[in-house]
């Protein structure tokens, strides 16, 4: 299965299925010397879990990170940090009714084509739940990150249409959406209950700020910063689009308007705007990095729907199980976890190209 | 520079500045025994170069292909195809007024910051004009994708705004827009017009549509197809958003709305409807592959804007040159033969798990 | 720590250190429904443990190896196989008289001006235990070639120059130092508990043969197989050398003398002769492809040896622990191994070219 | 044609035949400000180009290289640096007689069942022709490397059993087979041109020496400095073993024999012998790297040997042309320059790790 790596230095292999023995994940790059726990782990996977909230699957599953490799005494050594997650609670006979049959939204079809088999336990390595390694990785790059100036905010900006209208960092993780505008989360949640009654589910826009970049990450060909960070993020299996700064909106302004003027700040040079989001040629120019991802609406719900099995019959389905009425909270940490890791990546290629030669 | 490079098994390495002896691109993984001819190249570059109507750049450039290796007696070997495209038209003189100023909107200022070094000549390698190699790698992608019945459809969808409501394949080589819709084209060229006459550019939306896609491409994790093909397109420089589907749409929809239920069509299972736009859990469900790019306004307008120097100190600054009002024509083959070269990458790894595609 | 990773379509990715929680491996492109099962590695992983034999290490470790991912109902599901094996007998105070000394021979002085840092617990990430996950990803190997027909014999041809006569593959698992020739093998097991009473360590020469190879793996330029099979063998620690067919022998004969003829055998073309050792021009000629390998003496002795600490001040070491005498018989299912996950990559590889092998 | 590209963060792509256009390498990962002339690169080429003495063959080619892109004003800028070398003297009709035959000791019947097509103009893909790509851009990593106080000495220590007594750099360039040893070089010179007279070819061994190799490079699993190197080197396409340090005659000692002690030196810490060729653990020691490759027997030669042709009919071959009777000291360069893109790719890896977190 190629493709279960992701980074050129600093470098993830994630491994595991929804209903094996676990997840898990192969960190490679880290830097020697950085100081990590499993709480500093944890922490960050406990955003992530189900469980947490009237908003989420009631599904509980502790998630429980175990440190195999490459920290010793506390600190990394610069080997690979290997991280494991035991299944706790995979109850399998919630999915033996859809063996044979293709469920709407879900890879269960495009991957019996592709490998000729499949793991029919819950999506198997297609599961939402393999993104729990992503953040376990995501939680060291954060750290590595941390001590350079680097911070990743991310937050649940739009639920069903509801935009949030003030940005409040701190307010994110006091309310169960993670919205910065308190006023507007309540409505969210409000909106997701009431899909959650109708046994649907919401759709949403996650947004992300970087502050304290580095200028000059990212390479001015293929691996543009923007490219590598779309990569990272659009291989979250909820997200259907991706853009950067004033992105699709940015496509019915005029280049006089558009263009962010150089100017002198604190004698440094930035830009007056931001509307390229931070990013120039596929550079980062130090000003702050802007993206949203579109999270769909999740494809697992109770309502009944049409669908056909293996052999083309036509077939309702309800998919019974404990559903997420809307992912956007519980994607907010993943999608830090992978700018995180893409940021890294870039900061290790960029050492090597200016280090002192 | 590492990221000059992209794709696993069918690879472009490109090089080349907008102002030094040429472009090219070694492509890398070619299927041995296709026919390919340097008219066949020709046609695509034809497309994509500059001068070729009057809402592009009045630039004129030939853009003359040479094919280096790979080709015997009119049929690729298997061998990497190395083509060449001398420079003919560059003006260094036009440029050089520009060597201590930040362009607004372009990679001047980040790029400096990342090799302590800056090629000021038009942008060197993060030029545009890259994107001439891209594309005579993707004529032949499209070729061995044309015997394997995949075709690859881009056209400008939106300008400044206005949006293509008819969508006929055969109008888009018919107007110098490259839109399907011949009511709107005329619209989005008065408006080009209008933005040229005012030194000021505009920007759009390109959409693409894959047809006779294999079912199966992309991988399950890091490398979905919807992840590989946005780090193919994110990486043209002017583009600041993606989609698939619905893309952004979808996120103001209900799980039940957005899910396209299986059905039977002609002995085949398929979807009723295309919300997800041919992917699901990011690999290809034989359905048609529907992508959007946002195309920002070009950041090269003749239109006086504030800027700073090298010093920091603020300067006027005006882009003399010959540039394109609306980009969204040229991008258009770019577009496609991003699209091109990966859809064959992901072909030859699928090829490597299954065997015979 | 790059190069934590191995291969291209079929890849490694190892962890794991000689005295932390335990050593692993993800091991992915593993192709889809092959069976296999704890036993199927852990048999592998018998021919390599300590404690074995007399010219063995007498330290005792199970190497239980457990399966975390990617196998489902006894089969592989084209999910990354993750592969666990915990440490159970590190006695890390052992170690730690060696805490500031440099021990001959060994990565310690290396390994910490690299990364400033050392854990000094038995050779850490540079311990030859790391190898244990080496062959437990072969193991999955060698089952995926064993079904296309592909067998990798490997053999101590040679101990402290004494050099096995007769090639008879029956008797290498017979001997306790893993050679074709008994009568030879006695001789290289006396010499062996010579050293070993002398607290001395001896090298030797290993041998493989690979039968049944498909013509065709390998590929032209840089990735030519024998440049690929020697990357993968010299990774193993103990290695020195490498040649293929007649290797340092051939630069002492004439080109007449060394080019193998082709005919044609039971109608299919072949070589008459073998020089070449199964590889012409970095491909595969369908002949047994046959390298052999330089271990040398093992670097850990309990023999008194001059050296210096951290600070360079002279001290003398005798290194204590349980080691082995010769590495020879353990290095065998190592060096299979490594050859069996190149030749599988390679497949792979090849498969993306021309479809079904 | 995967295999086409080698390295991680300075790499290299080439492409070309020996009977096509010509050859080229797009050289990427090349440090900025670096100063780089074609006459740089052409002294390089000269030293591996045909014609140049008695011992080699007689074929006259200029080899002439042209930079195409990446330098600017006489310094690179960091973008990739493609060069291109026409081909000038490719006389087909000398190979056309070959077209349905295999030659013994070359690539053709290998390449065609890989491929299913053959270029027969005198190996292609395949060709020795195509190391010229490889010395043009080991020329600009010894610009590198020489910045850094690296240097790379590479000779002929051995032709047909004759072994230089005496090492002389001094020497190397003085005579026509690169011997380090005046009176061997006379010795071999003598037996090349005997096995000349007779149309059969010689083969040998070439040593290199690194000097000044910083401490800490190579990474201590799959990508040990030795494995690295050797894949770089057994990629040529006429070697068939190599080793470092001892190597093989390493195997025939004890370990308290070939354990290298450390001791300060200068109030540094080195080793007091060098049995390890300068590398422990995979890992650069700061001792001179030193190496060995066995040559083989040019396979090209106007002797008649027996072979079949594609049909499996027995057919005898006379291989006309213009044939080396020894290719060890056209090997030289190829060897030097192996090894400098592999140390300047060892030095990027290892300065994204140590660049300062």
């Amino acid at each position: 299965m190629p493709g279960s790596s992701f980074g050129r230095l600093f470098t993830l292999s994630t491994f595991g299925e929804s209903h094996g023995a676990g997840l898990g994940v192969v960190v490679d790059g880290v830097p020697p010397l950085l100081e990590i726990s499993e709480a500093d782990i944890q922490k960050e996977l406990d955003r992530r879990r189900p469980g947490q909230s009237s908003v989420t699957t009631p599904r509980n599953e502790a998630d429980q990170v175990e440190i195999l490799s490459g920290v010793f005494e506390g600190k990394t050594t610069g080997a690979p940090v290997a991280l494991l997650i035991r299944n706790t609670n995979q109850q399998s006979k919630d999915y033996s009714a859809l063996k044979d049959v293709f469920r709407p939204g879900h890879a269960d079809f495009s991957f019996l084509q592709k490998y000729g088999f499949r793991d029919h336990r819950g999506g198997g390595r297609s599961s939402g739940r393999e993104t729990a390694a992503r953040v376990a990785a995501g939680a060291i790059a954060k750290k590595a990150l941390d001590k350079l100036g680097v911070s990743i905010i991310g937050y649940t900006v739009e639920v069903a249409g509801i935009r949030a209208e003030t940005i409040d960092f701190q307010e994110i993780e006091r309310n169960i959406v993670r919205c910065p505008d308190a006023v507007k989360a309540a409505e969210m949640i409000e909106k997701i209950e009431e899909a959650k009654l109708q046994h649907d589910s919401l759709g949403g826009i996650v947004e992300a700020v970087v502050t304290g970049c580095p200028i000059g990450l990212g390479d001015p060909v293929f691996d543009k910063l923007d490219a590598v960070l779309s990569h990272a993020l659009m291989s979250i299996g909820t997200i259907k689009g991706i853009e950067f700064g004033d992105g699709f909106a940015a496509t019915r302004k005029k280049g006089s308007e558009n263009n962010d003027g150089f100017v002198s700040k604190d004698g440094k040079i930035g830009t007056k705007t931001n509307h390229a989001g931070g990013i120039l040629g596929g550079i980062s120019t130090g000003e702050d990095i802007v993206l949203r991802v579109a999270v769909k609406p999740a494809s697992s719900i109770a309502k009944e729907q049409q669908t056909v099995d293996i052999h083309g019959n036509p077939v309702p389905i309800t998919v019974e199980g404990r559903h997420d009425p809307c992912i956007c909270p519980r994607v907010v940490p993943v999608v830090e976890s992978m700018i995180a890791v893409t940021l890294l990546d870039c900061i290790q290629v960029q050492r090597s190209i200016r280090g002192g030669l």
